[in-house]
C-alpha cells in the first residue's frame, strides 16, 4: 500500500497537522496522481471542525484538486502518466442506479463517495482528500486539464466552485439576452459573474459591501446593486431572468425572488446552518417564479466546465498558500478575507513533511 | 345603464344581503349575460370581509360564472344570444404588456382587472362580481362552454377552481407515466385529483383526515396518503414528479418537498394568511428540487381547460344553494364542510330579490 502523507484534523478542536497514512494500490481501473494544488472550500473547513456533525477522524479535507498522474490501472484508457488531471467533490459513486447512468453522480440514488469523508464503495473506509501529496482515483471520475486552461493552481476551484455555479447556469439555459444576478461575491460568486458572463448573459452582481463594485464590474458584471440599498434593488423588479444565490448565510429570500420575471427562477447553492426566513408564497404565485436548489454538477458536466473554461480563458481569482497557513486561511475564510479562493501550492508540503 | 341586482357586503361585518346597481350598458365588444350559476370561492369571503386588506365596498363577490348571453356588442364575432358561456377571475388585462400578448393575462403586467373588486381599465371603477343576475364582460375574457359540458351547476367551479389546478398541471407537462401529489381535499384539490387522473398521471392524494379516503379513490386517485402519518409518508420519499400543494393553510412543506424525485417540482396555488414554516434549502439542493407557484390561469389556456374537461366529462362535485344562504356557506366552508364547492343557482336570487 502506497505511503501518503498530508494534513489532518484529528478531531474537531485539532488544528490541522501533518498526518501519514496509506492509499490503496492502484487498481485496474484507478488513477494515481500527485497533487500539484488543492483549493480551499468552505466544506473543508465545516467538515474538518464537525460542523456538519458527521466527520469521520482523521480528516483530511480538499476536493478541489489538480495533479500529475504518476501511475494508470491497466484498463485505463484516458489518462496516461504525465497527464495533468483534475479531481473534484466526488471519487466515486453506485454507478447502477438512474442518476449514474445520466451522468447525474451527485444525485447517485445510493449516496455518492466524496473525495474525503465518504465511505468508499464497497470498503466503507473514510477517504481522505486533497490536502496529501498523493490520491488514487478511479478513472471515470478524474478529469482531463486541457494544455490551455491557464494557471494550474487557478483552475483547481473550478473543479468545486466553478462546476457548482455552472452546473445551475446551464440547467437554466442561461445565455445571450438573459438578464441573470449572482448574490454574493466570494468563491462561488466570483466564478459564477465569470462563467455566466462568458455564456453572454448581462451579468448584475448583488452584495451587501459597496466596496466590491470595481473588482466586480473587473469580473464580467455589467451591474452592481448593493443588496441593502432598497431603491437600487426596487430598479431591478420583476427584471430577471434567472438568479444564482450563492450566498449560504440566513437572508431575507425575497428581496431577490421579487426581481425574477415571469417564470423566472432563483437556485441557491449554499445551505445555512439555520434556515432563511420563509420566503412568501405570494412572490411565487404572483409570477409562477420557481425557488430551485442545485448541487455541484456530474462529470460529464465538469468536464464540460472545464473545457468550457479553457476556451473562455476563465479561472479562478486565487490566493496561493503553503500547506502549513491552512488554519490562518480558514481564520481569514470566515471573515470573507479572500480574493476570492485560497489555493495550497502542494509542493510546499514536502518542505514541511 | 341596465339595471342589474345582486348579493352585497357593504362592509367587513354586515352579511352579504340584496343590492341593487348599474351594469355599464354592453359597447361593441362586449359580451351581455344572465347569470345561471356562480360558485362560491375563498377567495369571496376573503374579499367580502376584508381579509386582504384592500376591498372596495360595496363589495359583489362571485367570479365562477356560468350564464346565458343576453346581447353582444356589433364587433363581437364568437358570442350569439343564447349562448352558454363562462367568466372567471378575469374580465380584462392592459392587453398590451408581453404576458397579455402571450395569453397570460394573469401575470398582466400592469394588472389584470378582477371579476369584482377591480378597477375597470379607463374608468378605476370597482367591479361586481358573479352573485348577481347579469354581468358585461369584454368579448375576449368570456369562454366557451361546450354542449356536451355536462351539469352547468358543476362546470361554474372549473372557471376558478378548475383552471387554478390545470394551468400548473399543464406547465409541468404532467402526463402518463407520471406520479402526481394533490396535497389537500378542497374544492382545488378535488378538482386537481380529477384533472391529473384524466391527463393519465398517477395521482397520489395527501389529506390530513383519514376520513376523506374513500372519496379521493373515487375521484381518481390511485393511492391516499394521511400525511400526519410518517411511515405512509416515508414510504414515498423522493419518487413524486410533481406535488400540487392546495392547501393555504401554513404547514410543513418539507414533509412533502422530501417525496419530489430528481428534478421534481412542488407548485403551490393557496398562499397562506401567516407564513409556511421555512422550507429546508438543504431538500432543494441534494434533488435539484423546485418549489414554485402558480396563479389561475390565461384566457386560452382556461378554454383549452374547459374543454379537456368537456372531453374527459370533468364538472365539480358541488353542492347547490340559495342566493340567500351564502353567509351559511361561508361558515360551513369555513369548517371544510363542503363537498367540494357551493354554487349558488341564481335562479334563486330573482325568488329573494
Amino acid at each position: 500500500m502506497p505511503q501518503a502523507h498530508g494534513y489532518a484534523a484529528q478531531s474537531p478542536t485539532t488544528p490541522l497537522a501533518p498526518f501519514s497514512f496509506e492509499r490503496r494500490a492502484p487498481g485496474q481501473l484507478d488513477v494515481a496522481l500527485d497533487v500539484l494544488y488543492c483549493g480551499v472550500c468552505h466544506s473543508d473547513l465545516h467538515t474538518a471542525r464537525n460542523e456538519w456533525h458527521n466527520t469521520v477522524y482523521p480528516s483530511v479535507p480538499g476536493h478541489e484538486i489538480v495533479g500529475r498522474v504518476t501511475a494508470v490501472g491497466e484498463l485505463v484508457s484516458k489518462f496516461e502518466v504525465g497527464d495533468i488531471v483534475g479531481v473534484g467533490c466526488m471519487v466515486d459513486s453506485c454507478q447502477r442506479c438512474a442518476p449514474c447512468a445520466d451522468g447525474l453522480e451527485q444525485y447517485c440514488d445510493n449516496g455518492f463517495t466524496g473525495t474525503y469523508n465518504g465511505p468508499e464503495q464497497g470498503t466503507g473506509a473514510n477517504t481522505y482528500g486533497g490536502y496529501s501529496n498523493r490520491v488514487v482515483v478511479r478513472e471515470s471520475f478524474v478529469l482531463s486539464i486541457s494544455h490551455d486552461a491557464g494557471d494550474l493552481a487557478a483552475v483547481a476551484p473550478l473543479l468545486c466552485a466553478g462546476i457548482t455555479t455552472y452546473s445551475p447556469l446551464r440547467q437554466w439555459k442561461v445565455g445571450p439576452g438573459h438578464k441573470v444576478g449572482i448574490v454574493g461575491l466570494g468563491g462561488l460568486g466570483h466564478m459564477g459573474v465569470k462563467i455566466a458572463a462568458a455564456m453572454g448573459a448581462h451579468v448584475v452582481l448583488f452584495t451587501s459591501s459597496a466596496g466590491k463594485r470595481e473588482d466586480a464590474l473587473r469580473l464580467g458584471a455589467k451591474e452592481v446593486v448593493v443588496s441593502k440599498n432598497a431603491d437600487e434593488m426596487a430598479a431591478h423588479a420583476g427584471s430577471f431572468d434567472f438568479i444564482l444565490n450563492t450566498v449560504a448565510a440566513p437572508h431575507d429570500l425575497d428581496a431577490f425572488l421579487v426581481l425574477l420575471k415571469l417564470d423566472g427562477t432563483m437556485t441557491l447553492v449554499g445551505a445555512p446552518a439555520s434556515p432563511h426566513p420563509s420566503p412568501g408564497v405570494f412572490n411565487l404565485i404572483m409570477k409562477r417564479r420557481r425557488l430551485a436548489g442545485s448541487l455541484i454538477g456530474g462529470i460529464r458536466e465538469t468536464q464540460e466546465m472545464l473545457d468550457f473554461c479553457a476556451k473562455h480563458g476563465i479561472v479562478s481569482d486565487i490566493e496561493s498558500i503553503r500547506m502549513d497557513q491552512i488554519e490562518a486561511a480558514y481564520e481569514r475564510m470566515l471573515k470573507s478575507d479572500v480574493k476570492y479562493r485560497f489555493v495550497i501550492d502542494m509542493a510546499s508540503l514536502k518542505a514541511t513533511a
